[in-house]
């Protein structure tokens, strides 16, 4: 038998080409089909960038009115979706019940024909947020919610799901912000796994579900979590730079820390981080964020490590209300068009991903009859 | 803009590394764990086989007898299950209705400690074909049946719930020779993608389900539901043949005829061929096994293509009365096998799968506000 090879989870190999994204090259941060994320942040809209992703470029003020009109419309949930939902246990880990609402969409609304595609991709688009809410509401607090609201933008439309009522101004803004930036990065493994089984020429809902099982490994998305659990802890500045130094001594992990990709810095780190801090002073309580920034700078002056878009997003999520087991869902509501518009480009030029493998199992044998084992 | 590169999907490049399968290792066609797949097809029980490529090695015979006591006590469904299945409409895609059940099992059953992976794979093995049957007689027949039987094997199991009662001897023969050549395949594209999402340290029901979406993909499972629409059509083999001509001559696809890795046979072909043959003996009809062979030698004769495994399944399991619908979801209950001795594997030795992709999108440019688009 060889010997296991490490592995190197195709670090480095070309699994395609893309024309979405950039992570990590030198002079821009991230781009989404060339425009650098800082702009989209500061200028554009979710449902904006959406469009961008999914439709290939910007659109015009009508065509923006219409693609969001079309959004708000397609919020409601049929009932067996809800049924389906209401069977999921609040104890559920959110991201298995968000994995089982799209595929039973899925045996509702089955994609058929590849002309439908964009449909799919905007149906789930409007719904995620709705599937989301419409379970923790009823599995949580047994109400069945009305997921059809007239709110303009799906970060607005989240809020006023979560919480009974519709979003102030500022909190809408960051949630645009948010969903702007966990929109797209390139050939993740939630992306990539897309990416795999669209190249079988499977349905967009079998995609999008396999997708959101991937997201929901540790190593994947969950960090603002893990951040949140980790700062939530701490009851000032002091005690976190202790904890940081305490954890950093017993060699563990301080999570929302450093990249796979990007070596100097994560370019949404900045923009989330000024919007965390907007927060703490609207509500006029910045103990999270105060802990939040000493972690930040201990973290800098002893690991030369940078935040990445994780570790602020945990403050900022806390100062809407957003429970903290509902973060990696809102990373679905918005990867979502990332994932769609990569199994759009698959499509468009497919080959079924079939890698090969090093054998290092035994060489051929013969057969044991049972009794002789 | 550069321009599209040719998609390669990852062929001939190594992914990782494995100790479960060759195929089309010179010398040997296909193996498991070592053992010949004519050796195992003779000699094993699926529940054996099994047993091979989750746990490592062949059993004894008290250790068999174990798994397989097992696998019969967890054949039942949690009612929040059956209520999820009874909500998936007729019509959907079998492959959908699985994909759901799985991911709503992850919702009752999720899997909680690394310790506790063989447990879940062993559970899912036992509980695959009760929630197929439960739902196609359910959606079907408006009958809740009882998934718990005494049938000693998977594929007994299988037929009993399906037709109501327990299958023959020959049939139960023939399901258990067709689930072990199914069962595992190496770095296929279903397989891989539950290897991507276990490379998040993801849970098994999200690598399972994920990996069903793949299977349901045209390019990957379905061939055999492809051969059976296309042989179902001719009255008899001299029509076939006729009509396998005319179709070459429009160069369109004859379903079930050659391979991705295997050069001049598919070693599963002439065991299930042997099979399909005896059950068209056994029932006294051998139209659709004449058909076949006829469509087989047409394509030697013309093309010199071998049919693979997917040629005379269709055949056989036409002969045992299953539907063809049900055809690619059988496969899932053995491949099921393989998914998760994969993604055991890729746990015991992980990197998170993060490729790279070729970059052909726009430059780096400047936000344009909307009113000057």
């Amino acid at each position: 038998m060889a010997e296991a090879i490490k592995s190197t989870g195709l670090r480095g190999q070309s699994a395609g080409s893309t024309a979405l994204c950039t992570v990590g090259k030198s002079g821009s941060g991230l781009t989404y089909r060339g425009y650098d994320i800082q702009t989209l942040a500061e200028n554009a809209r979710f449902e904006e960038v959406a469009y961008l992703l999914l439709k290939g470029r910007l659109p015009t003020q009508d065509e923006l009115d219409d693609y969001i009109a079309g959004l708000v419309r397609a919020r409601g949930l049929p009932d067996p979706l809800k049924r389906v939902l209401e069977q999921v246990p609040a104890d559920a880990h959110p991201m298995d019940a968000l994995r089982t609402g799209t595929s039973m969409l899925g045996n509702l609304e089955t994609e058929q024909r590849l002309e439908d595609q964009q449909w799919h991709a905007d149906r789930l688009l409007a719904a995620m947020p709705s599937m989301l809410n419409y379970w923790y509401r009823y599995s949580h607090y047994g109400e069945r919610i009305e997921t059809q609201t007239d709110d303009v933008s799906v970060g607005g439309h989240f809020l006023h799901l979560l919480h009974g009522k519709p979003a102030s101004e500022l909190h809408a803004r960051v949630m645009n912000v948010s969903l702007i930036l966990y929109a797209e990065h390139e050939f993740n493994a939630s992306t990539f796994t897309a990416r795999v089984c669209a190249s079988t020429l499977s349905d967009l809902h079998s995609c999008v579900t396999g997708a959101i099982g991937s997201l929901r490994g540790p190593l994947h998305g969950g960090a603002n979590e893990a951040a949140m659990a980790m700062i939530s802890q701490w009851a000032n500045p002091d005690t976190a730079e202790q904890g940081v130094l305490e954890r950093l001594a017993a060699k563990e992990k301080i999570m929302g820390f450093g990249h796979a990709v990007y070596r100097d810095a994560d370019p949404r780190n900045a923009i989330i981080k000024q919007w965390a801090r907007r927060l703490a002073d609207d509500l006029g309580d910045t103990h999270l964020y105060d802990v939040s920034e000493r972690v930040d700078e201990v973290m800098r002056r002893e690991k030369h490590l940078f935040p990445n878009a994780d570790f602020y997003h945990a403050s900022a999520y806390h100062y809407m209300g957003i429970p903290t087991k509902l973060f990696t869902p809102i990373f679905v509501c918005s990867r979502l068009t990332g994932w769609c518009a990569h199994v759009f480009e698959q499509r468009a030029n497919n080959r079924i991903i079939r890698p090969s493998a090093d054998y290092i199992g035994p060489e051929q044998r013969d057969w044991v009859p049972i009794g002789e084992r």
